[in-house]
């Protein structure tokens, strides 16, 4: 729980080269990938591994923590850092999008959402002030308002609905975060929506820049729309933001995406593709995406990635770790997960180095090359 | 894959503190606890925590391997050591025993175990020379001939069959051993059966004895019966059994069971109890057995055993690690298992020490009071 100051140390056209300072805690170098810790673990990593990695930010999940363990055991263990035992910094998302989709019976109204938890069926309410509540229990470092992330495709009334919802919401959230003294531990971020029309999320990114805080948010994309409206819909957003203030986009992405997120000038990213993609199997590799399970893996002695220099490429074969992808074992998340984080991670060091050389062209086209413009 | 010899270096009664060396590897003191790694992983272990904990000795299982991923892989990679990245000592159980027990329409013939696979039922047969052949491939330092273990309770004439078709077979397993030039490179042992009658346990250790191996197992104890039972079979079975060869008392156990074990003379044991009760949340402590999905875990801040000084105890709490149990987070085995193996390592340490320093009484009493005579 500190400030947060943001500094720019070079740009690349669009593409910014930044660094993160949370008072008190090490600094992160931007762009950042983020990986997700949904219910205060990134999915069979343990904290160690991710420092070994290099992480020192990662996500958890307000509406997970929330129904479990709940507000009162984060109250006693003094938040999501101390719980988990990483003493480093934590975002948390508000949650608000997760109650709407994983939950039976939501709805979206005036107030906020409400919901029944998917675990027990319990009612429930998530307001602009009440999750603000939840993460002062959570004690994040950067903290998520209540939005409303509006479907892919929606239509022009449905997309001025989730703007207004958003702001009006935001507003409230605004003047919690001051009142309720939150605005000196914990950094609150806007969420831009409008959905793939420029023209709303210019709108969006005027109203919210208006508000003094921390840093913005992009929300609702990379929801299935294709690239041609997805970076258009984007650059609209960053392109009215603050030059001077992180950007982060929100579930994004693949590594086309970040590529373009980044061209974009986004400063912070967060995606659950690394680590899921990895306990199915699938890993990033300097030669495009490699799926464990083929049988073409079956005699093969080689890592995962000929070039990565994590330490299980310099242990274990393909031919070993598709095996435990076959035979489901426990080792096999492990070992794909720490390799696709591995991976993202530097990956985005080589993004920031190619920026801060004005070779961000050039390290774009290169990893378009091998990974597509879009794919997924 | 190389010569074994078991060194002597103090008793205490007759409980042995030894050392067994394999040519070309790490020494492994004795009396020591193996964990298990079915399928060529000790289940959501990596081998460098295995390593960091000081394992240097595990068991593999020759069925498991045998369907998946079969001998052409395994010969393909070299053996099962090279396979996981594992270069040190590997035990493989011949896999009769899960052939009969796990698969569908098995039945003990005069010339093997014929079964049907439990993954896809395809039909296979299990001989004294085939699960040679096959560990052969596996190149496991230790092996185990097939064998004929009777259930508990087994009436006189079931156990007589279980010895004289494990006798019948060893003697078939033992020549080709030698005719095959295995005898160079892998370590036979060869196993006492005789269910909890002593006499019979002392007739199949005086057959056995005869044959010039590098060491006995003892099998078919711990399948139920009580420790009064227990203790009389496994002690018929020592007293029998050559002085100076080590004794390998398989799928044994529970703290009580091994401290009993030791007690009669035994230098190797193996079980799944701590990895597979730690999967299960439940961990050793050194104040008993603790069950972290316990609701009286949930605001403790304590590590799950205070006195434990793994990497595990130093950084995570009883709370979130119930936490991870609780919500089926992948990094709940992966801790709990690491904190079990680390305890038993510890445990079997202390043991050693107490027989070299003549204190093994003071050593079994202290732990029989904290884990029972027998429990599981």
């Amino acid at each position: 729980m500190s400030k947060l100051t943001f500094k720019i140390e070079q740009t690349d056209e669009n593409a910014r080269a930044g660094v993160l300072q949370f008072q008190g805690l090490e600094s992160v170098p931007t762009p950042v990938f983020m990986p997700v810790g949904t219910q205060a673990t990134v999915k069979s990593m343990k904290q160690e591994e991710l420092e070994e990695i290099g992480y020192r930010l990662i996500l958890a999940n307000t509406y997970h923590l929330y129904l479990r363990p709940g507000e009162e055991v984060m109250n006693h263990f003094g938040g999501v850092k101390k719980f988990m035992s990483w003493p480093h910094a934590v975002l948390t998302d508000s949650g608000g999008f997760q109650a709407f989709s994983l939950s039976d019976l939501s709805k979206y109204t005036e107030q906020g959402v409400s919901f029944k938890s998917h675990i027990d069926g319990s009612s429930h309410m998530f307001t602009p002030q009440r999750v603000m509540e939840i993460q002062k229990a959570l004690g994040s470092d950067i903290i998520m308002p209540i939005d409303d992330c509006a479907p892919f495709p929606a239509d022009s009334n449905r997309l001025k609905e989730s703007l207004k919802r958003t702001h009006d919401w935001f507003d409230l959230t605004y003047r919690y975060w001051n009142d309720s003294g939150m605005v000196e531990t914990q950094n609150l971020f806007s969420i831009v929506q409008g959905g793939t029309d420029p023209e709303l999320r210019k709108i969006s990114a005027r109203v919210l820049r208006e508000f003094d805080v921390p840093g913005h948010a992009i929300g609702g994309l990379s929801v299935g729309e294709t690239t041609d409206l997805f970076v258009p819909a984007l650059k609209a957003a960053t392109e009215e933001l603050p030059v001077e203030k992180p950007r982060y986009l929100m579930g994004v992405g693949t590594i086309p995406e970040i590529i373009h997120a980044v061209d974009a000038g986004v400063d912070m990213m967060d995606c659950v593709l690394p680590t899921r993609n990895a306990r199915n199997g699938q890993v990033f590799t300097s030669a495009g995406k490699l799926n464990l399970r083929n049988l073409s893996n079956q005699l093969d002695d080689r890592p995962m990635d000929e070039t990565c220099s994590c330490s299980v490429c310099q242990r274990y074969s393909r031919g070993y770790i598709r095996h435990l992808h076959k035979t489901n074992e426990l080792l096999a998340y492990s070992l794909s997960t720490y390799h696709n984080l591995h991976f993202m991670k530097r990956f985005m060091e080589g993004m920031r180095e190619a920026i801060m050389t004005a070779s961000f062209t050039e390290f774009k086209l290169h990893w378009l090359a091998i990974y597509g413009q879009a794919s997924r």
